[in-house]
């Protein structure tokens, strides 16, 4: 098998979620942030800017979004923003009579930018040894959390990334199956998941998670259940706020 | 400077255009996605997909979306699909009087994991010796794509990546200053985009596309101004083609 250092630390990818209370250091930090910004962008756009969180009390206040207590423990906490705003502004300086730098195009790439680029620094990251976590949660209240981050019109948060040295060994989780989830050439729909994920599901129920010590998780259908029967309003208008943000989608 | 193998690598990283016209072999192949099926996912809901295109006449339909001839030549060629049809269904076969399987939080999340993974499989890739490209050019025409796919509702594609081995050694493109771009605690507002820009803009001038042979290639301001002062319809109505698809947002 035709395999290097990299490929089996992305094999062997957890979430970490408590970490050595250490910082990890400006020239590691210096390395991560050169990664993020040698990261691929859409059509050279450059659609994405990165928020460093090194400030405890905004930490303090972003976990009253998250609500999870052990993202003001990350030594490190990088917010990843689709930024249409610079380019926007580059316009607008250049008095262009059209200005489409906010439109449904350039928002997705604005996204995509951000996540790859966040992508980028996990496994910069994880390849020095360090553990990351990546926190959706921010998203809880993205009003809330563009106001604490002073975001202005035309860009929006879209993922962040806690890093530090790890301080805990969870186990490595099941994941599903890839002929339900790779296709060839077309997609591929299935008569009946349950009956296709049966096996995954069981796979699952052996996994711990740390987060509930000594606990085994559900199944795959009945957390997809449990967690898509119910909605967060905050976190559904994601797309709504978007346009009141000045994204023209 | 503590850095290894893959850190240089990423540092390093060009898009490659031309490949050695010999398969990538189904071993890496194999490897390759099942790192892209190793990575993170939010909530551990696995919203995305991979449809991999081994058919040369699929390919060449593809360039007709994405004017790009040489997406054709490429050895390997993943499309990432934000997937919330597969939990969608879980849902729907256990009869759940509510599903939000599809709204807004969702489908960003959908887009986020298809993207992530994508780096990725791009970060393998690379590690191998293997050049890769992204295709947001797949998304000039999304029903086109979405019906080459055979794609169901509540999917969208999202990017793709062709990979083989390089026949091309680009020059490495410069890059915009860190402080234009990664901020602390909160967002950064300049005076002026184009002062603050300048000396990036002389930069970039001096960089050779290969795409254009010997041609230097504009400022990033310029870019950004010719890039910007126009707009695409077929891509620019991305996220209302998506509600026309099933999504809530």
């Amino acid at each position: 098998m035709k395999t290097n250092k990299i490929i089996e630390s992305m094999l062997n990818h957890r979430s970490i979620r408590k970490w050595k209370q250490e910082p990890i250091g400006e020239e590691i930090v210096g390395i991560l942030l050169e990664v993020a910004n040698r990261t691929s962008t859409s059509n050279g756009l450059l659609q994405s800017s990165i928020i460093r969180i090194t400030d405890q009390k905004k930490k303090d206040q972003i976990v009253k979004i998250s609500k999870q207590a052990y993202l003001a423990t990350a030594p490190e906490l990088f917010i990843f923003v689709a930024d249409n705003f610079r380019n926007d502004r580059i316009l607008a300086e250049g008095n262009s009579a059209t200005n489409f730098a906010a439109d449904g195009d350039r928002f997705l790439q604005g996204i995509t930018d951000s996540a790859i680029m966040a992508q980028n620094v996990v496994n910069a990251a994880e390849s020095l040894g360090l553990g990351v976590v990546y926190f959706g949660s921010v998203l809880n209240e993205p009003r809330r959390l563009i106001e604490l981050l002073k975001l202005p019109e035309r860009t929006m948060p879209v993922i962040a990334v806690g890093i530090g040295y790890p301080d805990q060994e969870p186990q490595l989780k099941p994941r599903i199956h890839l002929e339900t989830r790779v296709f060839e050439n077309e997609y591929k729909v299935f008569d009946n998941y349950h009956e296709e994920l049966k096996e995954y599901d069981e796979e699952l129920q052996e996994y711990y998670d740390l987060r509930d010590a000594n606990r085994r998780v559900d199944s795959f259908t009945k957390q997809v259940k449990d967690k898509l029967s119910l909605q967060s309003e905050t976190r559904a208008e994601y797309f709504e706020l978007a346009k009141e943000r000045g994204y023209e989608i």
